[in-house]
């Protein structure tokens, strides 16, 4: 653990001082200027850090097992999924007294909350509440959601009649979260899968138009791959409003299990360096075969990326 | 003329220098990998210029004297817009012997091309066709096309079915604008106006799904100010598919006749510098009332941002 932060502060503050020689601070100025105001009035870029958070779904083991391996394998933090409600307790109990912080939790997806059924989005509303309050006891600072997906016994309204509903629905609940210290991760995902929302810049504009501090976005590497067309470009796009990064390459394994994998992690770390990005890299990728034998050679791999880009 | 290309090298090779100092230059390969493979493959950036055209909206008098004014105020080119069927001979004859080139001509929006009617489709495919022939004939390296629009006679379908026919219909007229030496561009346009393609990325990506060098993007400062969050990502993503820029500010005047226009420009011209861009920014804002008083002062203008990117 202190070997790997030590490693990345040197990173980081290399990063800081490359900017101020090189003129970049003021592109991070720039970068951030849509959103945090008081940053972009300081003009100085905040410092960016490579931290690592772990999903729990190729880990071997229960969740004590799972959350030993987390810790031991130098991870920051932990991503949890699974049903909120079912899990809240066993998760509390199981991070007590741990140094593991949690990077965020995974709601769902929004289907329902665009359905024409006044009855399902109300239930949809109602369970995002609940995980709000399950997020301030936990302490986690997204609360990952997935644009309405396709192919739901719920069929979903156009792009632009999503956007709108999302827009009217969500906003209120913004205020809730932001009250609860977490905020609603808008995760863009592939234009197959979801009917809206999957770019970065449609996630930040998302999050713009709520014009509450409620909201964010997470930028899931193994998604941009397909949907963006340049990574850096994509980071600059959704500058602050990102809270959360997942990693995976573009076959939802592990970054650097791929031969074209550098590149674009190398571009998506110079945008995330740019922005001065310092919430988690949390690990969304990796088959249960393989993970806990490999995930530290990849944490390797990204952080030699990271010191590079 | 001479003095404002000599202060325009000026900038461009400064620009150059200070990438190439600073270790821009490899980020300029890795904004233009997606595309332009040659580019990449040499990790030198384009040397990026700032061009300017003016459009002819708010100019006075006949033709001729319309582009009197534009040669005789620094322009390098003029955009051409109205039916190009019946316009073209007399553009062709009043271009003849004069130095100015078309940086590109406007053909109209794309909501006949995604109607349910076959017939209404193949009308919009032999305008574009017709469109083709004519940019080959006026050396025009850019057609603008805008995403089909709401409120046309013709409904449009929802952005998932428009992107799907527009990407099935014009990937063939894709090879033949390429064959004449023009490319059919995308125009980003503003989300309560056209169905899809409302960002950079939106078109860059469509480009790329077309698999054509047919096929390129507009990047409209007016439009980008309202659907993107940083200029500077926007222009990143769009990379070496942006062949055209539209220069307005958000109310469609002129940059810098708004206290708040100087920090969108210098974004989106740090964003233009770093992928090397150097086509044509064409003027696509101003009153007919004030334009041709004011012009020359929004070049000094912007001109000086150019350099401060």
């Amino acid at each position: 653990m202190n070997t790997s932060s030590a490693a990345q502060n040197t990173a980081g503050q290399l990063n800081r001082r490359q900017w101020l020689a090189t003129g970049l601070s003021s592109l991070a100025g720039l970068a951030g200027m849509h959103t945090t105001h008081t940053q972009a009035a300081a003009q100085e870029p905040l410092q960016a850090r490579l931290k690592f958070s772990s999903w729990l779904k190729p880990v071997r083991g229960d969740l004590k097992q799972q959350l030993d391996f987390v810790e031991r394998s130098g991870f920051e933090a932990v991503e949890l999924r699974g049903t909120i409600a079912n899990n809240k307790q066993s998760w509390l109990k199981a991070l007590k007294d741990r140094p593991l912080k949690v990077s965020g939790m995974d709601w769902g997806h929004f289907t329902l909350m665009v359905s024409d059924s006044a009855a399902e989005r109300q239930k949809a509303v109602d369970s995002l509440k609940a995980a709000i309050d399950a997020a301030h006891e936990l302490s986690a600072p997204v609360l990952v959601c997935v644009p309405p997906r396709y192919g739901q016994p719920t069929a979903v309204p156009d792009a632009a009649t999503s956007r709108k509903i999302l827009l009217e629905t969500l906003t209120p609940l913004g205020e809730l979260a932001a009250k609860a210290g977490t905020c609603i991760g808008i995760e863009p995902v592939r234009r197959k899968s979801v009917n809206c929302l999957h770019t970065l810049v449609d996630g930040a504009s998302f999050c713009r138009d709520t014009k509450s501090p409620g909201f964010c976005i997470v930028a899931d590497f193994c998604i941009m791959m397909e949907e963006e067309t340049n990574l850096t470009g994509a980071m600059l796009s959704g500058g602050s409003h990102i809270h959360q990064v997942h990693l995976a390459n573009r076959g939802r394994n592990l970054p650097g299990e791929n031969a074209e994998d550098e590149r674009p992690f190398l571009e998506g770390f110079r945008g995330l360096k740019m922005i001065g990005y310092n919430g988690y890299c949390s690990f969304e990728g990796g088959q249960i075969e393989t993970y806990e034998q490999n995930v530290g050679k990849c944490m390797s791999f990204l952080r030699d990326l990271w010191a590079r880009a």
